[in-house]
């Protein structure tokens, strides 16, 4: 009753459109309108001030969260785990053995076997090109068709916890990060971000962040440049809609090979490295054939093609140029730090140091940003009980 | 208040004397009486209302449901983890290193290391022959003893997941699957169902599924009807059990080598695999000498003689035999599909694609046969509980 | 309300000063007062009866308790599970890449990352000489940091769960164990303990177990006495730290290189294998560098050297000569038994057999010591919300 910017948070949500939301998967952010994203981080906010608060946002007696990590996670998977747990769903990873769920008719089955009582169904599949957003959706097929027909109670929605497209918990809560940083949406526009490839020795570093970044940022007013040496393309879909963007909503995208000419007087940087387009999908086929050598092949000729643009690299010298040399910097972490992780990587020591405090945060927002997600997808009426949740004011902890 | 159908299921359960199955492991259907496997299935039926209404069944507040499992599991073990996580439990899986607690002090210890706050252990040991049943037996004894000497302040109760012998979840899924397809008990009386052998291009399957089928269903007045190729025996034990039944309540059960006899205007046909009980107990004998030598000869023999049943197949020529053509078809999946899955298999991709929401559908009763086992054997008065969530109105999801 | 016993265990806290425990780390016993000792195991006695009672011990709606064990575990796992779920946190298992989190900076990100909603961080780092309790240590700093800078909303507490010097969880369920056996603190006064050290075939024991019983014993006016072959010392610190409780706390701490003289008239013998303290930490310089070849020839030396010592066994004939022949006998478990898990080990199958009731109860108070060490950090009022328990009287199972 008293919580004061939780109630004017709430009154925030009511005029906007989100109920196209309600019982759908979330695969990226360009899926949804300008309205449903806000909803999601006018609803990443309260849930967090919630906690803050020691309310309990419990809205889950029982079910299941199944995550399926097709890849190597940390920080999704304890943010995954942490948003189910605070909305009161159990989190279950199901661990696939490749080879018995890859055709697609056990994929159907397995799908609908383990979703009888699931309400959210996390994914990561972000390796291959063409491959990982086709899984989420012959997953998200399968329970639907079980639910139709009456073999699932309720409708499991899927999230995307990063596919070959989109990484879209990721880029939310980046934006969210921003929206605190600069003091609100409105404070975004005309903003410059750099999104530019940084050098890294690990070879074949996913697209789906710097593809999700110009693909939500363009929406928002910001003048996004993309920076990358020849030959490190991203999804030409994704480009084509980072340009539609700019179209619908204002603000610019620019394209540079020159990483120097993408720093320039930003406000934001986002240097990461990632490995190009072409190469990645002919990866893929690769693997789809079982040539090992040749993908052995490939992956040598990246080494060697990434090594010669070590100079794309997060210097104090890059950081002067942008806005009064104070451009916030910004990373989906883990980052390959110069002279720490490896000898040469995407970002100088002092650099990463200095905006240590600012990458854990934009961190933080995750499970937020991911229980708003199940909570708009799962609930009704959220705003009801949002307000429920205030007037009950059961806590969280029972001190 | 309102809810009728679960006030009047409810109703069906009063008159039944189930008291026996408080308290009490469940290892086997034939360990158990008629009425209270119709309780076990009317209360499931009961769960899976309540969660259809959105009515929470979360009877407990904390608590470990801790599970074994010795060989592979998909839906069983999701289905384990969905019921424990419906009541309020939660699931644990333990991780046994085989060669650690092979022996029995070890086993003896451990069961009670684990099973501080555990109220139910699943087990699933399926492949030995002779030796799944023991291990769970040995797992409950040390529990028992645990509790009698105020070592565990609860006493944990077994369920049998899958062993050597009976595969009770599935079969009691099975059964209310058949229950709901056809209407109530009374109508499976006299109702024709074909257990037969298939072919398998894998060795080795389980034979707990046939000896849990034919244990179970000759036990509600239908004619079972088992077919395998000479020398594909089940356990004997089983075989006397589906003679005991018929004489106790009525039916019949036959026996034939032959495929179409089984089917021949058979209500239901359940085609599966299996391995000879004579080579699987041969096989857990090597393998305890730890002789692999012999275990790889008797594989590749048993592959070879099972390469002379290819023909033992469901194939749609088969179906038309069947009561109508129109038998309903059923598996425990997953099934060895012909052309999908593998080259030749167990069944017509055709014939298996018919009938694939009504085998989703079988699976999905797993999750309550599994709760209301737990249910009745934690809960002294079961009704009085059921009566009070109804009273209660307390939601799972609260929207 | 008719809890009587609860009640008069809750005033029995009331009287202690235990506010140090609020919001700090459980790393070693030595670092805690003898009041917040004391008060430990009555909450845990508290828990114990609660749940006794069917009383629901749920303070938390949601928050994850993470486990980090870099060394296999049964009973400490199962025990914080255990534990964690009593109280209402979610147990999480952070699988560490030993490579990937080895260098500071990445052992700092990763635990911020997985802690933005943890409560609890349970840590096993027991085997090398010098690292285990640092890195608790550095992950500690790491999110005491994070809370600091807002990143982290609540300051998750650590708790080992075994380091290279202590095993407090463990040795407080002894000490509660001893208090229990012999009817309360006061009768611990003057009865004489053996710690010893037993042969084993397996090599490299902790030290942990050792150390925290001779740490913590000889503060309860105990006569401890520490008996093993020479060269087999315990951490320098450790030993010191007896000789500083003695003068504090009354009781004597005595060392001796014949196991039949600490045996002789002990009220309680404690006889364990172990590792010599200089060896272990030559292992794990060995093992920094890589030179895994030093580590093999030191490990031979080191059996070579243990297998002198194979008369170090806990005999009936020793069992003979402690008070009255009949000496309460302890283990942290798992044993090695002599003829049963090995051909000679630490102890006599009649004796571990005689004394196995004993031996798993000692055990049976792991998980409570863990929820009380966890509701003394995490709860800033305890005995106001141990008395709303009471109050309420929410059961933990619905029946």
């Amino acid at each position: 009753m008293t919580n004061v910017l939780a109630q004017e948070l709430i009154k925030g949500v009511a005029p906007l459109n989100f109920s196209g939301l309600y019982s759908k998967d979330f695969l990226n952010t360009w899926d949804k309108t300008q309205e449903e994203l806000k909803a999601i981080l006018l609803i990443a906010k309260i849930l967090k001030n919630f906690r803050e608060s020691n309310l309990s946002s419990k809205i889950f007696d029982s079910g299941l969260a199944i995550s399926i990590f097709r890849d190597q996670s940390t920080r999704t998977r304890f943010s995954f785990v942490s948003a189910c747990n605070l909305l009161g769903l159990l989190p279950v990873d199901f661990d696939e053995k490749k080879s018995q769920i890859a055709h697609g008719e056990t994929l159907r089955e397995t799908a609908n076997m383990i979703s009888f009582m699931a309400e959210v169904i996390g994914v990561r599949d972000d390796m291959f090109i063409g491959v990982g957003e086709k899984y989420m959706k012959d997953i998200s097929n399968a329970v639907k068709d079980g639910f139709d027909n009456g073999i699932i109670e309720q409708l499991p929605i899927l999230i995307n916890l990063q596919s070959d497209v989109d990484h879209p918990t990721q880029c939310m809560s980046d934006l969210l990060h921003l929206t605190e940083y600069f003091g609100g949406f409105e404070n975004l526009k005309g903003k410059k971000i750099a999104v530019t490839w940084a050098y890294s020795p690990s070879y074949g570093k996913p697209l789906s962040v710097p593809q999700g970044i110009i693909g939500l940022m363009t929406r928002f007013g910001m003048d996004v440049t993309l920076a990358h040496p020849k030959g490190y393309d991203l999804l030409p879909d994704v480009i084509t809609k980072a340009y539609e963007n700019v179209k619908n909503f204002g603000g610019s995208f620019n394209r540079t090979e020159k990483m120097e000419e993408a720093f320039d007087s930003a406000d934001i940087v986002y240097p990461k490295s990632w490995a190009p387009f072409e190469a990645m999908k002919k990866r893929s086929e690769f693997f789809l054939k079982g040539d090992m050598k040749a993908v052995e092949t490939l992956e040598k000729e990246l080494l060697n093609e990434n090594a010669k643009y070590k100079d794309w690299t997060c210097t104090e010298a890059y950081m002067k140029k942008t806005k009064n040399g104070k451009a916030l910097y910004m990373h989906c972490l883990p980052a390959d730090i110069n002279g720490v992780g490896c000898k040469e990587g995407e970002v100088e020591a002092s650099v990463f140091e200095r905006y240590r405090k600012n990458l854990y945060k934009e961190a933080s927002f995750k499970p937020y940003i991911i229980a708003a997600m199940i909570f708009l997808a799962k609930i009704k009426n959220p705003l009801d009980v949002l307000t429920k949740i205030l007037t009950k004011n059961y806590k969280r902890i029972k001190h």
